[in-house]
């Protein structure tokens, strides 16, 4: 194998193929990337036996060939490489080498047999359906703060992607929780998705998945069987084994009777949960809501090291009310709001609370109280 | 004790008060600040027994009067506060608790008794003098790098700070080594400080010291005594004793017949350094510099993973030489040359290597070489 590729190309390959292999590996060719040049094209493969990602980028071909070196190690070299550097990448198979070549550094690098790398298995998909990145990094960034990091609740290590039936027609869902909020966001059903399985997709997954998401215009593929999950741009395809478990019957958690409303700008409400929580040192540090006449106050007691209070100017016409609620979670889904109002709907003091942004109904949240 | 205080000049002194506490205290009066509240003055001050920080703001003080609190609880509230807003400090003495009050938030934090708060012990300073902060800032940070981390070799754990003799007459010296490298900066002797004795300045202190130093204008007044050192703008105090031990004689480790000369763009050579290491995963990296006829090679050899190479174009006429090096104590060093190239002056491979910053000899630095 013989190429040469522009070192911007070379990094971003690289970076997007390294990020996915584990830092500690029992087996050796797992820290490795595959390098493989044919045409005028050089992919990167890397994955750790749950995830693979392919990456591509144009390059000259002078030897078409593969081989397979330190993903790190290679990542860190084009890395510190100056921009703008044609970097050569050489590996003549008998030396166990390759030599990248950039300028005045060069660098021989210990490599291990391509035919030993685990390169996934190719899947039948059941569905193959397009959407633009837009619309999948909303489904992914408003859910996933929700994941569990139980593993003993291995099937809520995931987001749930599943079709469903929304207010408006069919939906592709995207649900996560962890026993104490949940998250349900949904989007228009693409076109060839309404016989797709619902699947749980790894809390790694979407961390890589992300990646692919950044740029507003590009149409992401998605292939879906019972066992795996595609992503593809034209560059980049992530290939992800999904959660082998049942995701809990959700809808039973998500209460359709709470009925007194209130309305609170989100940013400032975060702010003040974020202030009063300030006074407490425990990890999970309960918030007081007291609820009146267009009137919230805020309050933290934490006998040891102090009290808060805030007063919020909210709208809000049902009876007195109070309840608790851990001050992370009601951050986290704060922090969700980035259009309208946080509008949360309450039934007692020891039921699950419902917030959605404004009247929107296509990202709501549930998150179970606390007692205070 | 009631005051008034804008929040910005709030932050800013409870900031430097509370990076003084150290996060984890078996004597609880240590976590808290000591504000002092008279005239139209409130000071806060915070010490870990060894360094004591006072900060003064301007302030309107209703009611003069003292307290205790969390340093890092009242530094997170006052941070989360709105910019601009005005922060309201109230202790009636007897109920335990010191109140913040900022628009519609307001905190009620326990309090220990001023009483019970450690003050440093005020001494007899034998030099006082003043200096630049940008002078002070040069001779700390370009030595810093090199205070060793071996607790068994405390006199080392801190920067010399002396008088000395310079090429030019005679100087304000720090000087810092860990035994591998050194680090000897010089300044134009200020007025006064002629009479100091060394001391010892500790790495915390440094550290806490350098944000004294952001602003060129600032004449820091500096005092020193055989125990302690203090540095002083108009609104800080930083008092820090200073480390009980003899710093060892470093004027014999500086070679002074070293001939060999190397000049080298520092900045070139310190990314071709980081390049050539990146092969070896090893925590000491050696680093071979083959030099010839205005011509040095860096290279790596790393059995296990790779080896490295790279060619730099210099200005050497001595006859050909090798010797190896730790990489990260060269980057450390090339680092520090702002403003011209650097120049190395060798004597064999198993003698120490001397660096300076063009003929600047008011920054001079000795790295042990190893055998590669």
């Amino acid at each position: 194998m013989k190429i040469s590729i522009e070192r911007g190309n070379l990094l971003k390959a690289v970076s997007q193929a390294q990020s996915v292999v584990e830092r500690r590996n029992t087996i050796p060719i797992l820290a490795n990337v595959l390098i493989e040049a044919e045409g005028d094209t050089v992919q990167f493969r890397a994955t750790d036996l749950d995830i693979e990602v392919v990456d591509k980028a144009p390059a000259m071909v002078e030897r078409a060939g593969a081989t397979t070196v330190s993903a790190t190690t290679l990542h860190e070299i084009v890395r510190k490489l100056p921009d703008g550097a044609l970097v050569t990448l050489t590996d003549d198979g008998a030396s166990g080498r390759l030599t990248v070549d950039a300028g005045r550094s060069n660098f021989s690098l210990a490599t291990l047999p391509k035919e030993d790398f685990p390169v996934m298995a190719s899947s039948e998909y059941h569905s193959n359906f397009s959407a633009p990145a837009a619309i999948l990094r909303r489904l992914f960034d408003k859910s996933k703060f929700a994941i569990s990091t139980e593993e003993t609740r291995y099937y809520l290590n995931g987001v749930y992607m599943h079709t469903s039936d929304g207010e408006d027609g069919k939906v592709l869902r995207c649900v996560a929780t962890d026993g104490h909020r949940l998250a349900r966001i949904d989007a228009d059903l693409p076109d060839g998705a309404t016989d797709m399985p619902g699947v749980i997709v790894p809390r790694k997954t979407v961390g890589e998945l992300r990646k692919l998401l950044d740029d507003d215009d590009m149409q992401i593929a998605v292939s879906v069987s019972e066992t795996k999950v595609r992503f593809a741009t034209p560059d980049i395809t992530l290939t992800s084994k999904v959660i082998d478990g049942t995701f809990p019957d959700y809808t039973r958690v998500i209460p359709v009777g709470n009925t007194r409303k209130l309305e609170v700008d989100a940013s400032e409400f975060a702010q003040a949960v974020d202030r009063v929580a300030t006074v407490s040192s425990e990890r999970s540090r309960a918030v007081k809501l007291q609820l009146d006449e267009d009137r919230l106050v805020l309050s933290v007691n934490a006998p040891d090291s102090g009290a808060a209070e805030e007063e919020l100017a909210v709208a809000y016409s049902d009876e007195r009310l109070e309840i608790g609620f851990n001050a992370k979670y009601l951050l986290e889904i704060a922090s969700q709001v980035d259009r309208e109002n946080a509008v949360f709907m309450f039934n007692s003091a020891g039921d699950p609370t419902l917030m959605r942004e404004g009247n929107d109904t296509s990202a709501v949240y549930v998150v179970m109280p606390m007692r205070v």
